[in-house]
This record gives C-alpha cells, sequence and structure tokens, in this order.
C-alpha cells in the first residue's frame, strides 16, 4: 500500500530509461503491468479519439496485429502495406501526408523492428517527412524488438510515444509495459476521447505528483529485476550493446547467405539486427523446421506468421546473448537443416558467422 | 514464439485453479498479465456495453475504485453505498432486484472482502435475492483479497466472474490478474459492445481452440511460479488454508480488542479473516502509525485510505503467513502504538492472540 | 580452473573480512570448503604439533567438542573446566601460565561464545593473563557464534588464529569456514609438525603468492554470497549490527525473567547476546519444548545438549534478524511453555521485551 | 541444530545415491562438507594407517596431487607412473599385486578420469587383476569428473570407496565431497590409524544411527540442489545421461580431428567422455588461448597443467550441458586457434562435430 521502496526505485529508473535508453530528456516513462499489447493499448487510447484518422504500416504479423488493434479500438485507418519482407512504404506516406493540408491525420504508428520479417524501418526518414510538411500529426513507434538493441532516438526523431516491453532487449521476464510520452503526447491525452482505466496516463500522473507513482500495485519484482538488467547493460555500455547486435545481426546473415538461402527481408537497408527470418525452398515447410529445434536440439527458433506461415522460420538475436551462443545455435540450425532435407553443407553458416565474428568481437573489458 | 511449454503448464493449471481454487466446473479461468485493476476492467468490458444499468456497493476504497472504472468505461452505475465499515447494504439490492421487472440491471458487481475497511460481505445472500426474484442480472464478484484465503464457491453461488490477483492469497510477485468466467458471462461476452483488445476474451479462447492458450507473450515466470504457489497451497491443503486464515483473523481481532481499539468493520457478521482495519482515537492520526512501522520497525502496515484516511491502520493477513509472524507484527503494532502515545498495555495484544493461538494451531502434518 | 573471478572478489574479500570484520591489519585469512568444525581442525594442526600441551576451557558442548577434536588429533590436553552456565575460569588459567616457567603451553584455546549454553568469554581478559607473565602460548578462538555479531577485535586482543563459519553472523548458507592466522601463528605453522593436507594453510599461502589463491576447488557461490552479505551487514553498519545483536540479547534476557524462568548463564558479566539458554523447571522436558516448536508453531529452538539435555532449550537470535521476528519468536515459545504445563502469563515475555525494545531500536536510516 | 528437515531428504538421498548414482547396494555414501580434496582425504584416512604401502597411478595432474596428499599424510606410496596423455599402467599393477604374496599392499589408489589428460581409466580391469590373485587391496576410486556422466558401477566392479564432487557431473555449486564406502571399507575404518576428526566415518556413522545423520552442520542448501539436481537427471535418464556424455566426447573428438590437432590421450581405449585435452603445435602456447578464450569470447577453458603447461588446453563436456552449447564452445576454439595463429579452416570442426551429432541426437521425451 505504502509503495514506499518502489518509489525509491522508480526515481532513479524514470531518468535513467528515459534519459539512457529512450534518449529523451523531455518524455515520461511509464512502468505499465502489461505485455507489449497492453503498451500498444496505452499509446493509442492516450493520444487519440475513436474515429480519428490513422496512418500505420503493414509489413508483418506485428504491424498487422496492432492495426488490428487500431480498428478494433474504433479508430479510422489508413493502412499503408508493403509487401512481407519489405519495409514500411515512405513515399506512400510522403503523398498522404503531403496531401493532408487539412491535418485529418492525427497520428502516424509505425513498427520500428517487425519481428515477423526482420525488417527495420527508418524512424529517422518517417520524421523528416513530417517535419518537411509540418505536419502535426503525432508520431507513434513499436519499439518492442528495438529499443535498447537498435539505434533509438526519441528526442532526435521527434517521436511522441515510444514503447517497449520487459521481456525484449532488456532480458527481464515478461509483464512490464515500458511506455515514454513526449509532452506533446501529454498534452494530447488531456483531450483524447477514448474510453480507457487500466492504461490511462492520467492516474499515473496524478500519483507521479504525489510521489508515490503507481495508481494501482505495481510489478514490484521487475522493478528490482529492472535495476539489476540496467547494471548489466551499463556494464557493457548502450553503444556496446548496440554494436554486439549489429555484430549478431551481420553474422547470422552471413550464415544464411553461406546456407544458400534468402532473407525474408528484401534490401539491405531493412536489415534487422534483433531477428532474421529466413526463407526456406518451396519443397520445405518452415514449421518443420521450428518443431525439430525444440524437441530434438532444445532450440527455440520463430515460426513463420500469417503470409509466411511454413515459408520462413526466424533466428532471434536479441537481448543478453554473446556470440558463442549465436554460434551454436547456427549450428543447430544447420543440423536441423540437415534433418528436413535441405542440402546444407554443415559448418559453413558457422564458418562464414565466426570467420566474421573473430576479426570484430572486442575484449571484454573486465577482463583485460 | 512457439509456447510450447507454457501450454503444458497451463493445461493442469487451468483444471487446478478452476475446479480447486474457485470452486467450478463450468468456469472458463483466464490468466492475464496484468493487476487486479486489470481483471476488474476485464470482467466488465467483455460482459457489458456502455450504458448498461449496474448495480455496485460502495463500502470503502476498492469498492469505490472499481466504481470509478465502472463509471469512466461507461456504465450506468447504480451505487449502492453503505458507511465505511458495513457491509454491503442487500437490502437496498433486494428491493431494486424486486422493483426491475424490465431486467434493466445488466450485472451486479460486488467487492467480496473490501481491503480498505477489513469487511467481508455475504456472497450467498446475493445470489438468494437474485434468484428469488429470478432476475437475470450477470454476478460480477471481485476477489482480491479472499479467493484462495476464504470461503469461495463460484459454482454454488452462481457467480458470473470471479476474479483475483497473482500478489495477494496465492503469494506470487505481481503481475497475473486471474479472471474466471461462467458460461453465461461467455455468452455475454459474443454481445457486449464495450469496446476492447487487450482484455478481450475472445482472443484468449480462439486461442485456447487452438491449443496455444496464449494471444500475447504470457507471464511464463509466474506460471511456473503458480504451479509451485498451488503446491505449497495443496500440500498445507485449501480448507486448512482457509481455517488459517479464519483462526489469524480472530486473533488479529482479540488482539485489537484487547488494545482497546475499535475495529474499523462494525458488525461480526462482515469480519474480514484477510485484513483487519483498526481505528484509532481522534488525537492520533493513523498515517503516523503506519510511517513508523516501516520506518523504525520494518513493518509495512496499511494506511487508511480516503474517507478513512487518518483514522485506520490496517493490518494485512493474507497468505503465505503463519502465527509467529502475525504475533511478531502485533508486538510491533504494540511498540508503535506507544510510540505515538496510545496508552497501550505491552503485552496485553499478544496475550489475547496467543491464548486463543495455543489452543488452535494445528500440528504441522509433515512434522508429526 | 582459470579461477579469474574469484579472485578478483578475493582481493577485496580478504582485505575487507580481515580488516572490517576480524579487525586486524597483520592477519591472514583463509576461506575454506568446511564447516566450524572443520575451521577448528585448521587453527589446530596449522599451528601444534602432535603432543603439545594445550590449555582449553570446558564450558559447555561446543568447547567439549573442540576438546574432543584436540584430544583425539593428539594434543595433551589441559582442560580446564567450569560448570556449565559458567564462563571460562581464568583464575585457573593465571595459575596455569604463571606456573608454566618453561613454556610448557604452547596454546591456550577458547570459545569466544559457547552456543550451548549462552556464555560469552572475557576475551581481553585472557590476553591481559598471557602479557602479564611474558607467556608466549599462542592464542586460538572460536569466534563461530560470535564474530559479525559480537564485539570482536583480534589485534587488539592479540588472537593468533581467530575463526567463524559462514552460516553463523553472516548470514550465508554453511559450507565456508573461515580462518584469520596472525603473523605469529603462520611462522608456527613452518614448524608444526601435525598431519595436514586439505587444512593446510602452506598450500593456500602457496597460491596466495600466484594470485590465483586457492589450492582446490573454491566455494565460488559463497563467495558471491558473501559479498552479499557483506554489502547489507556495512549498510546496516558493524557497529549497528553489533548493537542489535546486544538489543536483541537483553530483550531475551527480559522476556526469560519475566517468564520467572532462569538463564543457564550464571553471571551478568557472561551473558550472551545471540543465543540465550532457557533454564526449565525440573517436571519438564525441554526437549518436549524444541519438538513442539517445531511440529506446532514452525519455530526451530535449540535443544538442550549434553549434561543440560532435557533442562535447558535454546533461543538463538544473530544474524540477518530483527527486532519484531524476536517477538514473535517469544511470542512463540509462551505458547510452547503453555502447551507443556508451565504456568507461563501470556504476553508477559513479549511485554518485557517490547517494553525495553520500544524505547531503544532506532531509525532505519535508509528510510528517515 | 534439531537437523530434522535434512535428515528427511537424506533418507532418501541415501538410498538413491547410493543405488542409482553409485550403484551399490551395500555401500554407505557420506555426504561431507568439502571439495573432491577433502573427499580424497576421508577416503585414505579412514581406511588406512600411516606407514601402509599402497599403489597408486600417476598419469596426471589430478592423480599427482592426490598421490602427494598421499605422501603427505603419511603412506608409503609406491607410484606406477605412465607418461601424461596414458592410462594407468595396469601391467605393472598386475606385477606388483602377482608379487605381493604376503600382502603388503594394502590398498590401489586410481583415478578413474584424469581431468588434466582427458584420460579414462578401465576400473573393470584393476578388479579382475585383484581378483586373479585373490588380493585383499582396498580399491580406492577418485570418480570426482565420471561419477554420474561415465558409466561407473561400484559393486560390479568391487570397488570400497567412490568419491566425487557436488560441482561436476551432478551440476551443483561447490561444497559437498561424496564418498561412497564398502562394508570392507567400513570394516578397515575400525583399524585404522590415521589421525582424523573432520573426515571421520565414525562420527557420521554415529549419527546415523541417531537419525540425526551430521555430526556437524552440513550444507542444508546443497542438500536441497541435490534433490533437485537428481530430479534433473533422472527426468533425462541416468542411462541417457551417459549416452550423452558419450555423445558429445565423441563429437568433441572428431571436431579437434578436423582441426588437425592432436588429442593428449593416446589411444582410443583412454578416451575421456567428459573433458579432452588438445595438444597444440609447439609454436603456440596453449594458455594464451585459454587467455584469450576468456577474455574476448567468454569462454572458459582449461589450462595445461603442470608437465603439460602451455601444450595442452582443455575442454571440458560434462554435467548439464547439451549438444548446441557444446558447438558453441567448438566454434570459439576456432576463433581462438585463429587469434593465436593457427590455420584452422574456419567450421570445420563444428562441421565434423555437427554431422556426427544430427543423426544421434534423441528426441527430448517429453517434447515429443
Amino acid at each position: 500500500m505504502t509503495n514506499i521502496f518502489p518509489c525509491k526505485i522508480f526515481d532513479s529508473m524514470v531518468r535513467i530509461l528515459g534519459k539512457e535508453i529512450f534518449k529523451t530528456t523531455t518524455g515520461t516513462p511509464f512502468l505499465i503491468p502489461t505485455t507489449g499489447t497492453g503498451a500498444w493499448e496505452s499509446a493509442l487510447t492516450n493520444t487519440l479519439s475513436p474515429g480519428d484518422r490513422i496512418v500505420s504500416f503493414l509489413i508483418g504479423q506485428f504491424s498487422l496485429l496492432w492495426i488490428d488493434q487500431q480498428k478494433r479500438l474504433g479508430f479510422n485507418v489508413d493502412v499503408v502495406e508493403s509487401e512481407w519482407g519489405q519495409g514500411a512504404n515512405l513515399e506512400i506516406l510522403a503523398e498522404k501526408i503531403a496531401a493532408d493540408r487539412a491535418h485529418t491525420i492525427k497520428a502516424v504508428c509505425i513498427v520500428h523492428n517487425e519481428t515477423a520479417t526482420g525488417v527495420t524501418n527508418n524512424l529517422a526518414a518517417v520524421r523528416r517527412i513530417l517535419d518537411e510538411y509540418r505536419h502535426p500529426a503525432l508520431y507513434l513507434v513499436d519499439g518492442v524488438s528495438s529499443i535498447c538493441a537498435l539505434d533509438f532516438r526519441m528526442d532526435e526523431w521527434g517521436v511522441d510515444v515510444a514503447l517497449t516491453g520487459s521481456q525484449k532487449a532488456l532480458s527481464l521476464p515478461t509483464g512490464m509495459g515500458i511506455v515514454c510520452a513526449s509532452p506533446k503526447a501529454l498534452e494530447a491525452s488531456k483531450s483524447a476521447q477514448s474510453v480507457r482505466f487500466f492504461f490511462d496516463w492520467n492516474d499515473y500522473l496524478k500519483f507521479y505528483k504525489l510521489g508515490t507513482f503507481w495508481p494501482y500495485t505495481p510489478s514490484v519484482q521487475l522493478l528490482h529485476g529492472m535495476r539489476a538488467a540496467l547494471d548489466v547493460i551499463f556494464e557493457e555500455g548502450l553503444d556496446h550493446v548496440i554494436e554486439r547486435h549489429s555484430r549478431l545481426g551481420k553474422a547470422t546473415r552471413l550464415a544464411v547467405e553461406a546456407w544458400g538461402l534468402k532473407n525474408c527481408t528484401q534490401r539491405e537497408e531493412w536489415f534487422s539486427d534483433t531477428v532474421t527470418a529466413v526463407v526456406v525452398p518451396p519443397y520445405i515447410d518452415s514449421t518443420e523446421i521450428v518443431k525439430r529445434a525444440w524437441k530434438r536440439y532444445n532450440l527455440s527458433l520463430g515460426l513463420g506468421l500469417n503470409k509466411v506461415a511454413g515459408k520462413v522460420f526466424r533466428i532471434g538475436h536479441l537481448g543478453h546473448l554473446n556470440d558463442l551462443q549465436l554460434l551454436g545455435c547456427l549450428a543447430g540450425v544447420e543440423m536441423v537443416l540437415k534433418d528436413v532435407g535441405y542440402p546444407v553443407k554443415m559448418g559453413s553458416g558457422v564458418a562464414a558467422a565466426s570467420s566474421y565474428l573473430q576479426n570484430t568481437i572486442p575484449l571484454i573489458p573486465l577482463r583485460i
């Protein structure tokens, strides 16, 4: 009830998370006992009213699910679809923004990193488009599989709501949705008409002022975990964390190439450093790959989802993961590929990855 | 992504939680990554439509908060208020139900155990009233501070939605809202017009059919914790767990009486076995008691909230708590009372409690 | 094999443990994967040769066990016995030392705090006797139930070997014997003829020089635990830790007095602040008290051992324990006393203890 | 003090450890709070007297250390030395046993698996030699890096004392030495004259009879850990655990071969399935390999010790380790080899290992 301890933690957490992880000096973080899906809902219902027109990019399963939520929550969603494996179509965005002299578009919603296809969108470019036309639309970003692993700059890119979950790059258990709102987003929340209660920022803000911080029981254990996770991240250094993801992403792509398989992501500019979706030949069912990896090798790969079901499997490489763990995973993928009849040259992907990594892995600072 | 392990756990969890903890053979449990406040929202938005008339009892801070939610979510709330310290006014309920020939009342909402005042409502009596008038209203129960600690019988009492949270009688970390829906509630969810997405049961039901159980990332760690918590509960035996709470509740009340203080709960029929709200004399600020307990004795008492702020402090006695821990707490309360100038006879409350407990604590089965 | 991480930890550990906990600037600590019994063996076999005359005080079960070890390891033990409940007889020590012009006494062995009877010996007085006669005997001290809870000053009191275990005042799991040797003890180890291998300090010293610190696999997890335990201790402040034990000891003795029972410890100068042995009336079997406490109240009391079997039970109050936990324990003892037919006035001991504690417990610094 | 809980655990532990892990129905296990080095000491001092002649095989650093202990504890050690990389010379044993008509040899001491060189000795063959000459020598076996990972049969092979440590194949923290004594070893302990106290079996046996099991504080946390570790082992099935080690050992050797490096173990009959010592070319210092692995790749390899210092590095593959973890390690070794200038073909070792593993890894039973 008294919430005294969590408050002490929260004081430093809010400063650190905002400034260091989201890279904002003006944003207000909310640490909500929910998942990424709940964080999405929080971003939308606090800033928008039913019927509001929003532009949203459909490029894979997770953007699809967010769009589904946007529709079911009553917004007028102007969907900009790309082929799965491509990034957000920013040309169409530019056209829509240019045409919208009346400012009927209230928000642009984009998934920074589409986990289903391994596509990373160019957030700075979206901001440039909005700025070019001096368009006041709110800029809402799903950073679930990007923030704290990929380069992310809330203030510099003028993001109005950025969100992530505890169980991704922060390497914590599931259960905390982390939402960061710009002053403009907070202003919008004052007039947003969407019905909300559990996800309502106003209740949080009321308790922030009281110094007790939560309108209901917070995830105390996750807050302690967050403090420990941040210690681990800052010991490595966030820049090094991002470099490590970049290295692991490139290593994975080199392996895929060596296997003679195609990356689901169609262009280099969209390559994701946190997840790689691998396209399998038509005669193989990728679901079989994921099942065998789990049942025989204790390896957890991602299924191909929806439009790419059976066609791709996914290798996740985000969070507290090191180079040797990735190489063990790649070796496992090779065995599964052999199991399902793909003529992989054993060791080829590992060799491609390790040849690259051997030259690029830095010394561990505490052990020099 | 594959959710394979959580599914295996879930299979047994759903059966055990429903049958053993909620005591229903027909209800469907939902284990939602949220808090009790989110569980409330889930119960309401899945079964009701904006504008629906509901009867809701205001008897303390937590019922007040739920009513606030009910109003903000757009329902037409017919509030039945009692003095804080009294239980739900069932005579007024009977009148309203009797008068409602047109069945405009869509739901009756009640908090089983009001944590702010230590009042336990008579759930069987509510059912008898509804049955007497053959009224079809849904029966929604907040069991946050009761289920798994107080006697609770979902099927026998015809409860349509019952809910609790992981961090109360189950003694887990915060983060899981547990909601159980009767077939009638599930039926209602098909036509309920409330806007919902994160809390939508239909998404859960869709995944139940698929055998993957969750529409988004579940609280995997809490599911493992739940299994461990249920092991602990069933080792003691749920009946013994309930008896233990009954014993701890009575012991606490005997201590309060010995101190010459008043129980905030006005009648024995409403006495709560999970929390006791103690009224302090007018010349003492109960907030001071809670602060000193925390700062000097490492004792976490509950503040008086809202109408009883400054007037009561609360002793929680639910969850994985034993008799000696309670006695230590009561001894701590005596020291704080002395600190703030109340002329307590040191040891008096402990003596009253321990004299009763000494005759009633059973042997620990595994140690006989 | 590389032992790199434990070494980094050890570096700071050795400095902190020696300087802050043992209060020595010249002593060398050894962190041995063993128990207190192994630490005893390490102290004896590294400094003495078979047949060496040693003076050892028998005042209770733990000093008896150590003497048993001393005899079985082949030393010529000159036992100075006291009635159980009394401290070491220092007058007889003084006589023996005075008479020993030939310096045939090679060591004086004393248990700082006899856990079986709750007797704390006066270590400074032993040193004064040795100094008075300029006697070169080594001074070996069992500090298992004292170091880090009672005032202990290795350098000031000229202790040559001091030892404790991880599972006592340090509040860690069992498994680490901590032995600290003075330069004089290290010098003695060069000529000591006792057969030893596992407990041999020379192997440790060899690895200290190499910078790898352990001659065999160390208790890595306990070393991490030690670092955490020291954090907790230093956050409270060692002086405050010692004051807390003093407070808990006095509170316990006040309760015993209020119950009308006798402290096994016969004089105030020997009162122990880490354990209290309580004498029961002849018509009660103290074993019954310990059994019932465990089986009915989940309370772990200490049995009366050997000469005081059936006659005393023991209340431990050392380590990470706070005032309310002790009061809960005292309330439990009252219930057990009632169970076994002792006419205790319920609440009397708790009242005596809490009346004293209420005035003396300081505020928790981090919460002020 | 009461030790009640550990006793309950111990009851089942002793049966399971003896019967299932050591494969003896007549042996008596002792769970001692110590390390493997302490377990050695326990085996020797309980069964032998100073001056006793024992035959002991020197084949690497760990057998050397045990022999050092045997000598320093005062036994007359008849050392049978082999070149490092070879197994115990059983022909010489046969000669000595054949010649010893007077039965002056009191014990044969052998390390089952020499961790420094990756050599596994043939324990059944030793027994056959003793039986052939009906020689009554005790048969003492260090099973530290073998028991619970390699095939071990105490009764069938007539082993008199077998020992291991918690931190090896059982995958627990360091701190428990597990010693199992045959009836013949227990009989020998009655007349053994070696000075001992901490490691004395007689004290254990006395407490076994009392039903309290420990003569001093046991490693309670490790006993709980042991129960959990045994659950994990029996869920996989001990036979499958041993098969897994056999598979991992072979995979590692195939990798070494593919790298064009030599196994330190000179003949297939001695290949170890728990550790592989790899010989590096003369122009490379293996210490550099171990250091780089740790500092750059977070990979913990074993140093070359003593005679093979600088010449070999070691890959451990025992305990709770799966195929992909090994492959990640092998990929790491390839990168280090490249770092230090060895012309390794990247991916070659991983390919050799994974080509073999892909055909041999069984499905995980709980996931079929």
